[in-house]
């Protein structure tokens, strides 16, 4: 019986090649082929990958929809990377971040379990823009009795006032479209001094921003996060 | 005038010592003295350091109380660190997971932040128990318009039933005195099917259980994680 490859789906980190894990680096520099996700914009996770594997390594880029009714480009995505795995090579998929956070690794791991369940998949975490972003800053996420909710601000629309009452620490993922609206939201409910945006985390384009009004003119790009914080 | 040492927060990952970062691997083998937390059971920081630094390292162990009340004892820990920042040496505070979700570091932080400004202070982010036991299973955090809720298990008495239900994913920390109680509620909102327990995650005892009866007889110990997901 022909051997089928093993898939490692590789946190990256927030953005520094420096942030990666001992064991991710050690991944992608022993499996034959790494693919990567590529964006609309630059490709983060290949910018970091270039800071960590050397020229020689085969690196494809995968091209993903931003809207999920475009299944069929996920598909294709999961069957090119078949193609290597069924040859017996073992796959890389590298991601930025985690994951299994917001991470392009999620759609793709559901098809392989359902379309590839011979595949044996291993997972290495990575870390976060959130633990990047409250380390830059430096804030506790939390501490003791504390609850952090982390959510999507892009399709938030009703109920922020009680998860901003009820968790100590929030944290807007997927913000730069969204940015304006929340603000108001903070600003209404008396949060104003109690936020900061983060871009670009860990990075040289890094910038963090703890005024508000200056927040309001940032126009921040995809990588940008806020972290909300009542606690003391 | 006397140049005072830098003081690092260095997150060291769920466990398994190939989980930390290049950065924090460089930063302890760098800094002359790595302080780690000694909790009253085994020390998890200790465990890892000696999978990353070599035997000649100074490394001091601090002890903490579990109980707030016990104020004193942060004070006391944070000036032994500061006695040899202010001799010009850099210090690194080494902490399981990362540095500002739910670790020792956080409170040292604050009190740096009151009792010695002039202390220059560098966060180095580490992966999180979290994004760890995710992998293990694997299972997604968070996709899309998803809502990530982290919760402090031990604290928490009322509310739970609203945060399962608004959340797509709900992670339990310090679940091990507090399991028996979450469980029933999840039985009760017929979420027994959605939920994982992670022990020890990465390290050599690790141990994921998915099977509701089996959990009740699991007995967890302090570095246990409860994930539950609603979504599919």
């Amino acid at each position: 019986m022909k051997r089928v490859g093993r898939f490692y789906g590789v946190g990256l980190g927030p953005g520094d090649p420096e942030l990666v894990s001992l064991k991710a680096a050690r991944i992608l520099s022993e499996v034959p082929v790494i693919f990567v996700p590529k964006g609309g914009r630059e490709s983060r996770a290949l910018s970091i990958l270039k800071g960590i594997v050397g020229e020689e390594k085969e690196i494809m880029e995968l091209s993903f929809p931003m809207l999920e009714e475009d299944e069929g480009k996920w598909e294709r995505a999961a069957s090119r990377i078949w193609e290597r795995l069924s040859r017996g090579e073992d796959c890389a998929f590298a991601v930025e971040g985690d994951p299994l956070l917001y991470g392009t690794f999620t759609p793709i791991l559901s098809i392989f379990r359902h379309r590839f369940p011979e595949v044996e998949i291993k997972v290495i975490p990575g870390i976060t823009s959130l633990s990047a972003a409250a380390a830059s800053i430096p804030l506790p996420l939390a501490r003791r009795e504390e609850r952090l909710a982390v959510l999507p601000a892009f399709y938030e629309k009703n109920g922020l006032e009680e998860v901003l009452q009820k968790f100590d620490t929030v944290a807007f993922f997927k913000v730069h479209r969204s940015l304006e609206r929340i603000l108001n939201i903070l600003e209404r409910m008396g949060l104003s001094g109690s936020c900061f945006l983060v871009e670009e985390v860990s990075t040289g384009r890094e910038r963090v921003i703890g005024d508000m009004e200056e927040m309001r003119r940032a126009k921040p790009g995809y990588f940008s996060l806020l972290l909300v914080r009542r606690a003391r």
